[in-house]
């Protein structure tokens, strides 16, 4: 019961997956399908005593390799298509209380691998045009499991945000002969005031045009499409201010931050994309330690997004907070 | 303390408004800055004892018509614009605890048609490209103010979502020769099942891509680009539909539904765009009476939208529900 059906007026497709509707919602931690199936206990998603790092099919896909024929017949102006794609979780740790921020340097480099490893086995199926690298974090942002995880999507087509990136970098490309992400990281830079951390190899960074208050995207220095691009030594660097910057942001507001990151790579449906540039974007909804952002009326309606902070305080708030080790943070 | 700043990977403007987050947050109703200014009381934003339907700047506009030149400098890739525009607040009623769908026939038009003449008003001006009318109802979705109100934003360049509309509204019309919109409401009407509610001259269906479990797009049956193109018969028409879509939201769980409501006209930068037709969008946060539709990683990071219900059978539910007077409603 999932398909996609093309919305003609937006030029976009909707997944429908009615299945979801019923998916487990956050369920007590003596109930929790991503911990370790210990003996006696509960058989969990894992069947396995312990792990390192765990992926494996969403049991509730809105993307699958053999989705079922469409239920509903589309038209000329509203095709419908079958849901091809891949929807897998990615779960960090056996630990239940642990969050990205808490995991040992080696855990996260783990993970930065099994990304680049899921990219590169996705990306390569035929009907992934795109492959999506994602954590939904906090229950402000809609989580219905606590357990730290991530989720990949294969999309069938390049969604809209990544399409649109992806052609501003072509476009930026034909006409200067440049990238558009390393003009942006030369000039982030040189001025310096929305810079958050740097290592030798990425730098973090609220961008000029941030639409969430403490959005913060982090690109590599080189000029790389993929996770799996990346050298040892950047691997090391994106772990080192992955824990950075999300300890920061526990320092914020002096608890777990809610936060949706995305990792944007190059798009993999065979076409050209040599002006996309690696980037890892997150976007927290808080605006204060009360009060969040939303998505209304000039967002949701019309696309249009008013940011209530500006790019230059909020960098500075960050950049001066000392990192905070989550294992200190009440929960 | 306002500028639009241009997000060259995305193709968009991003506005700060930093002088909002100071903004009045929940106020009880003693203090309700949208009520009439009762002899002896506090004075609200309304100096008089009593109105019918009130139009007024937003204290706290994003966009005005006398910006200050932007506090930060921009570069070739990054522009910096003054937010140009206006931003107006609509008073539906002096009744604090009424909403759109309590208030009596007589007044919605007064409404439709308040909102036709500002649309007429602020879309003459040489800044505004995109008169954008709206409401922002329920907590869940982040509102403010409880008093009933909605809000016009007047942009002055074509916000995404309504460039995408008119963009493939456009494109269609010069492919096809007609209106993308007249298509889609044939193809509704001949179909039937995602009909919610209809009259003479208007039509209320889930669109059959709806992104929202509960979505409900308003079209008129004519070809109209602007709520001023309407004729009386469509007038009455429209005030009778938005009761009973909204009635029938109240229904749906028993409580005061949230929702956005976006009313999607033509835009008035003097481009051509006689495809584009006139509707009116809602989108409730629910998807079910507990839990929300969250805009998270696939949505927010990728942009494509995953609804967990089927247009049909969302239809089939609000179709059949008797529209509930919100009298009847605890709050």
């Amino acid at each position: 019961m999932s398909e996609r059906r093309w919305n003609p007026v937006l030029g976009e497709w909707t997944i429908t997956a009615t299945h979801r509707q019923d998916r487990t919602f956050l369920p007590p931690k003596e109930y929790c399908p991503l911990c370790p199936t210990r003996p006696g206990g509960m058989e969990t998603e894992i069947p396995r005593e312990t792990y390192e790092v765990a992926v494996f099919d969403n049991r509730f896909p809105s993307l699958r390799a053999d989705p079922s024929p469409p239920d509903v017949e589309g038209s000329d102006i509203t095709p419908v298509e079958p849901s091809f794609g891949a929807c897998e979780v990615v779960v960090y740790t056996p630990e239940h209380e642990a969050t990205l921020g808490s995991l040992p340097l080696r855990r996260i480099r783990q993970l930065i691998e099994v990304w680049a490893h899921r990219t590169v086995v996705l990306g390569a199926r035929d009907e992934a045009a795109c492959v999506f690298v994602f954590e939904n974090r906090g229950e402000a942002i809609g989580v219905t499991l606590n357990h730290p995880h991530g989720q990949i999507y294969a999309y069938p087509t390049i969604p809209p945000v990544l399409a649109r990136e992806a052609a501003n970098a072509a476009a930026h490309l034909e006409r200067e002969g440049t990238c558009l992400f390393c003009g942006l990281l030369a000039q982030e830079a040189a001025d310096g005031r929305r810079i958050v951390a740097q290592t030798a190899s990425w730098v973090a960074g609220v961008p000029f045009f941030a639409r969430w208050p403490y959005e913060v995207h982090l690109t590599p220095r080189r000029h790389v499409g993929w996770l799996h691009d990346l050298l040892e030594p950047e691997i090391d660097d994106l772990a080192r201010l992955l824990v950075t910057v999300v300890r920061k942001y526990d320092a914020l507001f002096g608890f777990t931050l809610p936060y949706i990151m995305a990792i944007h790579q190059r798009p993999t449906d065979g076409g050209d994309h040599e002006g996309y540039h690696l980037h890892i974007e997150f976007y927290p909804p808080n605006r204060t330690e009360t009060k969040m952002k939303f998505l209304a009326g000039s967002e949701a309606g019309a696309g249009a997004f008013i940011n209530d902070t500006l790019p230059e305080t909020t960098a500075e708030r960050l950049r001066s907070l000392e990192p905070r080790d989550p294992a200190t943070i009440e929960r």
